[in-house]
């Protein structure tokens, strides 16, 4: 039922969209240098490939932790020369496209920035992999309308990523909306990423859902860890220690072998 | 992470809950002996191990076709003696269980009638199997909650399913919950099959949804076939056709095997 | 706009649909002599016109309170007699209607059963009038299904309910969907009310809501009483006080004026 | 149940959230002198206070109308000098803050920027009112929270505005979720005006939606309106006729007076 081939998108030395079952990891917000590094070693150990981590967060007050912003910058290109893996960072303002430009090697658009057009139209500028976050409730036609605002700037490195939606029962923090990812794989030619972190925003039900994310045919998935949850300073209850990490590691490996890809 | 162990629940001579993957196939409606034993023959052979197809249908509204009812006994009697396949059909009203209960192997309550406490409460007072299917917009708690009521009563052969829950996007007729799946057998010991038909209302999406349910842990999928969809007198856009049926079946065959069940 | 002409419907000897704002109050569940009379009395006084009370209850869980059943009905006589209101109660089996039809003025059928076809085809053969909720996610199209269910038994004497909806957001216990009741309004000849009790499921939004409700041109509302509601035995949380009900008659008042009715 | 005292914000010389009911309309974009001078001369003959019309349209799709843009300033300087109207309009990227500053007498944060962050807090900046629409399935406390990014900047002329939340049922656009204004009177200081337009999406639905947003006790509405919808360049199936503008008028009137306030 394939209807439009997927054209693979390069994060660094990184093919999203190939044969390889790509697994971003690492921490929501970057802490700190040990809190970093530590999530850095342990998640490539255990297969990840590519680094993520926020400078910049989103968050619901104003008053809550808003990320270490440029004070992240030294600390992520360290880090990056240790691992030698590329690193995913989310930009919230069009104003940060220069500063951040250097060091990130993919744009993450999150789900509160989908709609802002300005936004993406200016990355659109760029040659850099945008990575486009379904926002809470759009329409499968919203979320690649605006993959729309990004291409039609000339930039077609792309990368869609379903993270759940809005739904009625609280049981989860989202539902996780794996038919979306089925259906821009159809429609787009775009690579497609799901994020069961926030999706579920329960580590009991990340690895469950990481091994359908693998069966249903998304290209990767993305995962927060962090050494110590309870304390982290946002999102730590969905993130996974870094055994729960191992764990789900181990348990999507014989799916991604039945989906004839690799880790 | 699992809590609570899994029961498994007999329907006729196959075990729900188990080592095998349960795929549960057929008509949506019963419409005629060629339609129904064709069908039959034909999941049979593809690997279905139990048959579906509906008697009593709830139509939202009245002047639609509402199933053959009680003029399908004879049908359904020789079909299963053909076949030798176990049988499940929907219940909708309490006054039918001892009609059904000669040659139904399992009562079906579907997602109108899951908050039909009287009903429940009838199945309860027996031993048949019951396979429930979660409400529209159910909480996950409400589906426990409905599952209770049976087994109030003493009957604890309950199978839980999981098809969709409503949602703000129209691109697919609901949103297909797995998340729920792992959490209702993390917290009863019910197995737990998925409907993608209903789910999706999209063939060209039910193999990929279908892989996920393996994938996600599901212990069986239920799917509507029809020899031709377009011909149906219900429900006929989300019907597989004979051929994407077998296609269906090998492509969750590969998942299975990495689940550790077999078809 | 209003495009079918609305058929007044008489509880006992009320008026739904006709130029007087119906309201209809009494606690959840019937729970004993004292709470419902004094309920009932206050209620009156203060200008609510029809009785409402529980005896069988739909509840998540079976261990929960499930009303008085049968053992009310000498209350609800009495008290019948006593304030001279007619009284509606919800109706969950078929087989209660004998008993009930002898002194419930309307048969409520609830949310959860609104799609309970084979209840509704036998309240169809009634004369007496049903008040049918919509259920948590029914599509308008789908309630006015559930009304035709008892229409083509033959009994018209049908009052559409609107209760809220389920939403993503819990700040309410339920989101009030104001434009099904003009919808409905405009497609059916039934009169509509609305319950901002379980809408709002929060007693400081009732006469907030129960205003918008008249100015929206609704026939009516169904609003949840109770002496001491931190005692009610079932959904305390969100009923009023005598206080708070006599203010919301008194915040309604001029809004019934501008609409053209009266209390 | 009023906890938080409303404060008044002025947008020109017009005041929101004192004993008048504002009534801001327009149309959705503008789109020559013609249509824009006709329908301000119309809107405020019948009683309109506030002109609204968009400059900067939000669009799904890259390639459809996207607003007459900078264009569109001198039609709209000498239109606010025709009517004496004070005029609303969208902004969508803090970059036009400058160019808009001028001429605009309060900034519209429409839904899809309800969550960028970094707009708001420019917004915070200036001392321009900013009316904040929610966003499409926005949890009233992250409404609220977007309030607050504009605050802590230092600016309070603050005005929220309920316009629908995505629901499940597609026989209105949206769902007018009348009770987030109430809450949100409650628990911050700031008016609140309905849109009942992008609500429901149905110029039949209209009216009873704003007669029901007078009643809840909102500050005002914010109505589409175009002299001939049918041929309008953006969202054209919701906005009111002049004649069924002057009909929406007289009939939300006796309600205005209910709520003790005036037109």
């Amino acid at each position: 039922m394939k209807k439009v081939e997927t054209r693979a998108v390069n994060i660094g030395n990184v093919v999203v969209g190939g044969s390889q079952f790509v697994v971003i990891a690492g921490p929501c917000s970057i802490e700190s240098r040990d809190q970093f590094l530590n999530t850095a070693m342990h998640v490539k150990k255990m297969g990840a490939t590519i680094l993520r981590g926020g400078m910049f967060k989103m968050r619901t007050h104003s008053e809550t932790f808003q990320g270490l912003k440029t004070a992240a910058a030294p600390l992520v290109q360290e880090i990056k020369q240790l691992t030698g893996m590329p690193f995913v960072s989310e930009i919230t303002d069009p104003r940060q496209i220069d500063f951040l430009h250097d060091f990130v090697d993919a744009f993450q658009v999150g789900s509160r920035n989908m709609y802002n057009y300005e936004l993406l139209k200016e990355l659109g500028k760029t040659k850099k992999p945008v990575l486009l976050k379904r926002a809470f409730s759009a329409f499968v036609d919203e979320w690649i309308g605006a993959s729309e605002y990004i291409a039609s700037g000339g930039n077609e490195n792309i990368i869609m990523c379903e993270r759940g939606i809005r739904s009625f029962d609280k049981v989860t923090r989202n539902i996780l909306d794996l038919s979306s990812a089925a259906i821009v794989q159809m429609e787009t030619p775009f690579p497609v990423l799901i994020d069961p972190s926030h999706a579920t925003g329960r580590p009991d039900l990340i690895p469950a859902m990481s091994r359908a994310a693998v069966a249903v045919g998304a290209d990767g998935i993305m995962i927060e860890v962090h050494p110590e949850p309870k304390e982290a300073l946002s999102d730590g209850f969905q993130a996974l220690t870094f055994e729960a990490f191992s764990s789900l590691m181990d348990q999507i490996n014989p799916f991604v072998s039945a989906a004839g890809k690799t880790l």
